[in-house]
């Protein structure tokens, strides 16, 4: 009974009359769980237990709502419940990313469903249009705006020119950022939830563990600006790509040209962007947290197993797509192999010949420059930035030049870069 | 075996094993009826019927997709093919809005599904996450910009300056619009898809004869750039919305601000935008149209129909969310009783008075007026345009207001209006 789990009750609640409506059958919370919470005087039909495994074995329970969050014990509650026959639904990205290759397991071995649209980006019911609206296609690439806070915190910077610092303190003023920041600014939540989209996406089982994560704790206030001049804005993104060696999956900041849509979503605002090979390039917007938005999510699955138990059907849809049997076993390709464009910003002493050094550095290694902005020297300051964007590189060549570049003598200082990416053909 | 039949018959092959891991179970076109088209040589394994009919018939086939557009023979098709146990997927927008009652009652009766998500904006799944992603919502309103043609007409009107007519003759040139472009300009299209949305979204029984529809044919360049200086954009909306009084359902050209992602929707591109009130605000972007985006949509329909049978479960969906015993019985209000905010581009003798006046009828009505832009007189000419924008009001009592400011002494030429929505609260 924490913030999904008061915002579960209260949508099921509210919307009463449409949920049974649709569910064809009266869903009724009748027991919580709860270990520090009293319900109020209105609820006095539902049973509570402060033994929150209470629940996992109540016989009244069809479905069992786990929203605690974490590993442990909503790792022992999902799996008692599953045991003895119940349905669950969870919005634990971090337990079904690490372990849902086990759970979908013990789901199938039980006869039940463990459901998740709430573990992904909220209201947005993106598992539902990936694995079932989007099953025809083979998925060429996505890209997700996966994590709320960095959203904001990355709005911040470039509507405002303010620093990563005084916005994340700011955000944890509002509510927005936790007082332990590092899974949302370092991209572990945000690699969570690609996890999970990813196997949906290419049929292979979830791999957490190779999911290439960097966050966006050192992105400076420039670098959104010079992205800005260039036409691009930064996004803190979970991509996941097919190529012919593998698959791609990597969550880092990243310049997207402002003409994309995805490049408009802003504030805690989630996106995901698909492409298939048959629908071509799609957008699923919403809010990607929140009490009443992930609620909603995790009622819709509710209705969805209601629905099937109506016609006493077992699980007509494989937790992943496709069942653990039929997941392919495709490489995922180390962050040194993947291919992306790339930023640029190279603080070099304002001298004649730098320029020059440098394009024959990138000309040797096969990469062009697609665009470049060139500042004067400030004032008092013999160091000029150069920005640029080179063409699409793979990551091992681009270091390699980049390592040439920086042991140039007139470059002053560790050159910065960021990915970028136009997600076309 | 049209546009819609092909790209289905390249979808199903091309995607051959990745549909069958999802459907977890082989599908395979077996039977294709097409009255004028032979099959090229590699499709040497299915039959193929100059009568369609015969497919209907086929003991072999287990469901059937109609992608022959219009009422008949498609309704007759499909219902003889639901009488004789086959399942159905349709792509077909006006079949469903003007027969759907009939005919779901008809799949009902069978015990078969009648699966249409490609009857409403080609690749995006809206159907299913209005339906049942969103299941666990009241919906407030929704808004969609579902017919490309109309969008890419209008979005060609903005970037270039250019006249409807002007675009619409290219549009047909580059195959976007038909030789008869009535049914994409004048909102009819659009009024087949927004009521299948309004069904789903209010629990009611489609109800395409009490849908308001205005075209975009009489939309003047000049009111797309006034709209522009005001931070709006004109788009061609399907909007729903719940009201204490009834629910209103309507196409008409629409400003919207420009800071909405909708607004940036552009060309052929549609999208649905969706205000549940758990969930928030949601939107869903993708390809409105052509051969494989709208396969994309009736082969997911085609794995969804399998997954049930893999697992011998009736429909466990409703088709339209709600069972048609439970659908409500709220009135459709008429366009006269509905609410928006609203332009309007009065054209006045270059007079002093004129505004107060203009002025004074409004605030007599009630209106209040949110910006203004009053342009001086061109060369030669006596006479001004006098463009603003007003506050919320009940299109009557706008109405009302409007004959008012028609009958003033100084003005010349017939008022232009056209109704504004911000979609907020």
């Amino acid at each position: 009974m924490g913030t999904v789990g008061a915002g579960t009750l209260q949508v099921i609640q509210d919307n009463q009359a449409e949920i049974d409506a649709r569910a064809r059958i009266n869903i009724r919370v009748t027991h919580v769980g709860a270990r520090n919470k009293e319900l109020d005087s209105s609820q006095a039909d539902i049973r509570l237990s402060k033994d929150i495994f209470e629940v996992a074995r109540d016989p009244d329970v069809d479905i069992l709502v786990e929203s605690i969050g974490g590993i442990e014990p909503a790792k022992s509650l999902v799996l008692e419940a599953m045991a003895s026959g119940k349905d669950v639904v969870t919005a634990n990205k971090a337990l079904i990313a690490l372990h849902g290759n086990e759970l979908f397991a013990a789901a199938e071995e039980s006869g039940v469903t463990l459901s998740f649209e709430a573990a992904v980006a909220g209201a947005i019911p993106v598992i539902r249009s990936l694995r079932d609206g989007l099953a025809a296609n083979r998925i060429n690439s996505l890209a997700g705006i996966i994590n709320g806070t960095g959203n904001f915190i990355l709005t911040e910077m470039r509507d405002h020119g303010r620093s990563f610092e005084a916005v994340l303190s700011e955000a944890q003023d509002l509510g927005y950022a936790e007082a332990d920041p590092t899974f949302d600014v370092e991209g572990i939540d945000a690699a969570h939830k690609l996890t999970i989209l990813a196997s949906i996406a290419f049929g292979i089982p979830l791999c957490f563990d190779e999911v290439y994560t960097e966050g966006i704790s050192k992105l400076e206030k420039m670098d959104v600006q010079f992205a800005e001049e260039l036409g691009y804005r930064i996004k803190h993104l979970g991509v996941a790509k097919a190529t012919e060696q593998g698959v791609e999956i990597r969550v880092h900041p990243t310049l997207i040209p402002e003409s994309m849509l995805l490049a408009e979503v802003d504030g805690v605002m989630n996106a995901v962007w698909i492409d298939g090979n048959a629908s071509g390039p799609t957008l699923f917007y919403g809010a990607g947290a929140g009490a009443l938005p992930t609620a909603s999510s995790v009622v819709a699955d509710i209705v969805d197993i209601a629905r099937n138990h109506h016609d006493e059907a077992g699980n007509g849809v494989p937790h992943l797509g496709v069942d653990s049997a039929k997941q392919k076993d495709i490489p995922v390709l180390p962050i040194s192999e993947c291919t992306t464009a790339f930023y640029m910003r190279i603080t070099a002493a304002d001298k004649p010949g730098v320029m020059l050094a440098i394009t024959q550095v990138l000309t040797d290694a096969g990469v062009s420059i697609d665009a470049i902005i060139q500042k004067e020297a400030e004032k008092k300051s013999s160091q000029v930035p150069i920005v640029l964007i080179t063409s699409e590189a793979k990551e091992s060549v681009l270091n390699h030049a980049l390592q040439q570049i920086e042991a140039l003598e007139d470059i002053v200082e560790p050159v910065v870069r960021i990915r970028a990416e136009s997600f076309e053909g």
